[in-house]
């Protein structure tokens, strides 16, 4: 019998850990890190400073896994999530086995929040597919927050909706009739770029909420070159990138 | 010179606080607690034991203030609230001068995050028009988190957008062609009532995150009485009740 805990950690801020994450974090027999995190080697070792901020309890074993790499021959996008989520599945299960024979709990430090736009409930899923498995979740502080926080700005209008999306989105379908206000996530593209500016405002975050935070808001026609350009710069500097925006008409 | 900060200390659950919430509490001079949140008896005392659990430093100043109620003779909603706004304005303005006649560091303990659905934020920016005010948000977990979390699943399909808003909205204009999944708040209606329920899953939540916790998910066709009848009868209980739900088609 194996419990996961998918534990949201935040955004790279070790302050955005909740007590309910750092007890679960002490009470786990087992952390499974993935050693490279699509290149970010900065949140990598993020991740073991907060183990080693917050896990006072000596019994907890924390080791690392080489993530699968998504095989490029592969050409259908789904297929190839799908099979990539399916052999970190197999890497889970080799990994628990090996360390935890007799079973126990096992934890995953989740960047953000476990419920959105993360793979690893799914990945999760599909252990509870072949063996008993028992899944507990613990939410964490997403970027949409740190996003809204930094610039000490209300998600929604008075009552009014709004819609999480994709920069992918964004360029395939324009903006959604449903809600005056966006969040876009997951985009490399600026794809703001896309869209009619007249009448819109953006608020940019770079690494939300980390040391290494950048901002920028304003008339999205008068910001956009602005943000293009540092978004560049900063992704040279560190050698990765992370952003999000809300865009408001 | 007033240094305002809005604290997010997640839906009710203790442990949902972070360790940026709890430095925040410990390094005002001030913290203002509504003495009536409308009516939850519970939630005023929970806001209570949440300062008593996590502020050791005894210079920190817990001080408890009216809350002005909205004036049922003005008819228009938008007017009602923005008057009511203004009026929390002033109390917090009185009470910040009287206990801090040369300013400093005031907090505020929000439910949730303050950056959704939640007022504080505008009325800060009220007292930012009339005096000099520094804001800092600390964001927290919010009901949605709570949700997606207590029923274990992802708040988005892969890729996909989701639309978050009001039971008003629903009902008023239907399910936005936008998105498959749309995440219901504020409502006191059971606004999923007003949809076609072919094809359509629901996860409710009442007391998301608390320990009064009650989940209840399923076909809509199938649960949407259950969920009626469990709602009235723990509104009855408790005296009041929060309940929150995610739809998907």
């Amino acid at each position: 019998m194996i419990d996961l805990t998918l534990i949201g950690i935040g955004t790279g801020n070790p302050q955005h850990l909740t007590l309910q994450a750092i007890n679960a974090l002490n009470t786990v027999d087992l952390i499974l890190i993935p050693n490279k995190g699509a290149g970010k080697d900065d949140l990598a070792g993020l991740r073991r400073e907060i183990c080693d901020q917050v896990i006072q309890n000596r019994d907890v074993k924390i080791t690392e896994f080489d993530l699968p790499t998504r095989d490029p021959k592969t050409a259908d996008y789904r297929q190839r999530v799908d099979d990539w989520h399916d052999a970190i599945a197999r890497v889970w299960s080799d990994e628990i086995h090996r360390h935890l024979p007799d079973g126990g709990k096992v934890g995953f430090l989740v960047w953000g929040d476990p419920s959105l736009y993360d793979s690893t409930m799914r990945i999760a899923d599909r252990l509870q597919r072949q063996q008993q498995v028992e899944m507990t979740v613990i939410p964490g502080i997403t970027s949409i927050q740190a996003l809204t926080a930094s610039h000490a700005i209300p998600v929604n209008e008075i009552g009014a909706p709004f819609t999480i999306t994709t920069g992918r989105q964004l360029r395939d379908k324009g903006w959604p009739d449903s809600a005056d206000t966006l969040v876009i996530m997951l985009d490399g593209e600026c794809s703001f770029q896309s869209i009619d500016a007249t009448g819109v405002k953006i608020w940019w975050s770079a690494y939300a909420g980390m040391k290494e935070e950048i901002l920028i808001s304003g008339p999205l026609a008068e910001v956009s070159d602005q943000i293009i350009e540092t978004r560049a710069r900063a992704r040279t500097d560190h050698g990765w990138i992370m952003d999000i925006y809300l865009l408001r008409r």
